[in-house]
């Protein structure tokens, strides 16, 4: 069955604890929606800073939560001088430590994951598609890059809009943009 | 049949022309073999200026060729601004333009690729891996983000060191080092 593509860049969620110290007064405004409902960009970015080098301008997504999570590709950790682990969102067993700078402040947390290449779903999509039961599937991609990845978790949540989410190594090795459409596949 | 990885970071291939004119009469010194056999990394490096923003410490390998080449990734055609496409090495039909900085002076070509996934081999090889008048394969590679990368093209040479050869963008995507062994299939 078909999918669309979303390509997340690098990004950070923070708790309403560390947007404070970042940000202090700064309030958290929205600069556009995401496709997964109530999630949005946020006006404000801060800078990730690791041993080796620092990125800048890596957005706030919303709304906030009850974890402060940075998730980076394996690029950028290169770019860090960090290692990060695969994990999928909201598991930051053995995360790695990252300084997360902004206007008003700086903090250091045990925070930095990859996120696990994943498909947004809820009970309706995985009635509607056959995908009852199931923990993770495979994804077929064509092109002059094609090939195939595993371990693409579904990923569940009250209401979700049906999307397959990578981050910008896997996109870019396979020539991927925003919105391309690909077929999930079991293997 | 198992083989073994190299990851290609963006680097260039200058003739002795456009050497002169980067370079002027710095003497082109080795600073390391490269595993195919008369390849070296040189101590020079150039800078990279696309539309958008420019990389720099970009590595000029050798010996000097025929043709001048930049092979960069996906990631790194959006941090220039360019869409190089996707070809074999020597192939820079439709080579995007990019300009090159040296210590002694700049040029612009056509010269930009993503190199196209490609296995070294010689006939000995073909002879001994069962790869004769083979002109692709796929590559299987195993870990937490693993699959399957198709269009992996035989580059034949005189004599060749038996080596995948991908960009940042695939090894990174599949979280692959220098000289992890992967498999190749017939699909």
């Amino acid at each position: 069955m078909k999918i669309g593509v979303g390509i997340s860049n690098r990004h950070i969620h923070l708790t309403s604890e560390d947007y404070k110290l970042l940000f202090g007064d700064i309030p958290f405004t929205k600069r556009n929606d995401l496709n997964q409902p109530g999630m949005f960009a946020s006006d404000l970015t801060v800078t990730l800073m690791g041993p080796k080098r620092s990125i800048s301008n890596v957005r706030v997504l919303g709304p906030l939560r009850s974890y402060t999570q940075v998730e980076i590709s394996k690029t950028d950790c290169y770019t860090l001088g960090i290692d990060a682990l695969v994990r999928n969102s909201g598991d930051l067993s053995d995360a790695e430590e990252i300084m997360i700078v902004g206007p008003m402040g700086t903090i250091t947390r045990n925070a930095a994951i990859i996120a696990a290449r994943h498909i947004h779903v809820d009970e309706r999509i995985r009635e509607k598609y056959g995908l009852k039961g199931i923990e993770k599937v495979s994804v077929k991609i064509l092109g002059e890059k094609s090939g195939i990845i595993d371990n693409v978790y579904l990923k569940d949540s009250d209401e979700a809009y049906f999307e397959l989410h990578l981050d910008t190594d896997d996109g870019n090795a396979f020539l991927l943009k925003q919105n391309d459409e690909v077929e999930i596949i079991f293997r």
